[in-house]
C-alpha cells in the first residue's frame, strides 16, 4: 500500500491512499494523523488535481542514526559501532518532495540520502519483534546538513536542525510492499550526477533494531520518524570537499518508493 | 512577577500568577498555552488546594546547552569553547517539581542542575536585544542523565532523552524579577549534601546569547525551553564517580526561583 498526504494549494491537505493507480482521500489532513486515528485504509473520493507533499508535517519526534552503513563509516574514518549514533531534529526541519531547500548562502550545505522509517502504533521498551511490527512504512529523506555548524562542537544537532532543509516523500510504503532489509537501491544525484548509490541492505542497524532501542528511552508514538543514516558519498568526504549551491537540483531516490526533487535557495 | 502551572489532582492544570502571596488563575491550562495566548496577566480566582506541577508540560522544542559553566568545562577536560554546544531533549523527559524521576535499575543516572530559560515570543534569526526582549522568564531544570548511554556514541542525545527523568520548576520567574546574568546562586543537593554550588554568572554564554544563536537555525516559539548547561560537581567527574541510587532525593535550587524536589525510582 502507498500512502501520501495530498494538497491542492496552500492550507489544504489530506491523507490519500493509491489503489489502481488512483489517489484517494482517507479521513485525515495527513498521513501522522491518519495513523493516529487509528482508522483503516478505507478509501474515499478520488483526488484529481492533487499533489504529494511532505507526507509527515508533524511527527512529535524525528530521530536520526548516523553512521549507519559500512562505507560512510569508513569515509569519516571510523570503526563499526556497538550502538547507533542517534541524534534529534524538529518538525519544522521538514519539507516536501518538491520544495525548496532553504539556507543562508553562507553555510557549507551537504547532502544525506536516507531511508526513514514512520512509526505505526506506540512503542516504549518493545523488543524487535514488537518494533518490526510496529513499522507503518518507509519513505525517502534527506537530512541535508550544514557542515560547518556541525562540527563547530562535540554536538551535531545544531548542523542538523535548521528549519526547512530535510525534504520527506513522495509516498509512504507500507512493509507489505517494500523490505528494505532484504535489499532496496538508494541514491542521491545532484544536478544529475550520482554522488550517493547504496543498497539498504548494509545497514549496520535495521529499521525494526532502530526502532527498538529507541523505545529504550522514549516513547515512540503514530506518525514518529526515524532517519536511518546515510551511506557513502556526501560532499564533505570528496577531495576537495564540495557543498551544495544557489539552485543545484537534488535528487534523493529509493527503489519502491519514489524520488524527491528539491532545488537548493542561498539567501543572503 | 512569579507564574506557575497548577493542579489539584490528576487531569487538572491552570496557569497561574502569585498575586500578594496568593496564586490567581490565568486564562490557559498552563504557562506555555499562557504564553502562546499573548494574554495579559489578568489574574482570576484564588487557587487554593493547588500545587505547582511542571510548569511547561509540552513545548515544542527543548534545546540544552552542554559545556557552559568554566569550571564544568575544565571538569570534563576541555578549552572554553567559541560556541555552544547544543544538543535536543523531549517534552515527554519534563516532570513537574516534585515528581519522581523515573529510570530503570541497570542505568549510570547523574545529575545536573541548570537554569532553564522559557521563550515568550516567536523569534528567527534574532539578534541579541531581540532575544533578549523574547524572553519570559527562568526556572529551574535538572538535566538528569544516562552516562553510560550518552558515552555509548559521539552524540550524548540517548543519554539525554530518557522519558519522565528532567524535572522543570516550581515557577517561572519574569526577567524584572532575576537577572541570571549579574549573577543567582544555583546548587543541587543529593540526600541533603551539596554536590553542585555556583553562580549563573560565570555562564560562558548567557540565555540572550543561546536564544539567539539557537534561533539561526531554527524558529523559536513561546513556550520553548532552553536548558543553560551545568555547573562543576557531576557524579561522573567525581573519583570514584557516583550514580544516583533508587530513593536517593535529589533537590535542585536557584535563589529567587525555588526548588526541585524529586526522588529516584529505579525499576527493574
Amino acid at each position: 500500500m502507498k500512502l501520501s498526504t495530498m494538497s491542492r494549494g496552500e492550507g489544504t491537505s489530506t491523507a490519500a491512499v493509491l489503489v489502481d493507480g488512483l489517489w484517494r482521500r482517507l479521513p485525515a489532513p495527513d498521513v501522522g494523523a491518519w495513523l493516529q486515528s487509528g482508522q483503516d485504509a478505507e478509501p474515499g473520493e478520488p483526488l484529481t488535481g492533487w499533489r504529494p507533499v511532505n507526507p509527515l508535517p508533524s511527527p512529535g519526534k524525528v530521530v536520526c542514526c548516523g553512521l549507519n552503513y559500512a562505507d560512510h563509516i569508513t569515509e569519516t574514518g571510523r570503526d563499526l559501532p556497538t550502538h547507533p549514533t542517534l541524534f534529534a531534529k524538529y518538525a519544522d526541519t521538514l519539507i516536501g518532495p518538491d520544495d525548496d531547500i532553504v539556507a543562508p548562502d553562507d553555510v557549507a550545505l551537504d547532502w544525506e540520502a536516507e531511508l526513514a522509517v514512520v512509526v505505526g502504533r506506540p512503542i516504549h521498551r518493545a523488543g524487535r519483534d514488537e518494533a518490526s511490527a510496529a513499522i507503518a512504512g518507509y519513505t525517502v529523506a534527506n537530512d541535508i546538513s550544514v557542515r560547518d555548524w556541525q562540527r563547530r562542537t562535540l554536538q551535531w544537532f545544531q548542523g542538523k536542525a535548521w528549519d526547512r532543509t530535510t525534504p520527506v516523500g513522495p509516498v509512504v510504503v507500507t512493509p507489505d510492499e517494500l523490505d528494505p532489509a532484504a535489499g532496496v537501491a538508494i541514491s542521491c544525484r545532484v544536478n544529475g550526477e550520482v554522488v550517493q548509490s547504496a543498497d539498504t541492505r548494509t545497514l549496520v542497524f535495521d529499521c525494526a533494531a532502530l526502532l527498538s532501542y529507541i523505545s529504550t528511552f522514549t516513547l515512540l508514538r503514530p506518525g514518529d520518524l526515524v532517519l536511518t543514516g546515510t551511506p557513502g558519498g556526501v560532499g564533505m568526504a570528496m577531495d576537495p570537499p564540495r557543498f551544495l549551491a544557489d539552485g543545484d537540483l537534488v535528487e534523493t531516490e529509493i527503489d519502491g518508493i519514489g524520488v524527491l526533487r528539491n532545488r537548493v535557495r542561498l539567501l543572503a
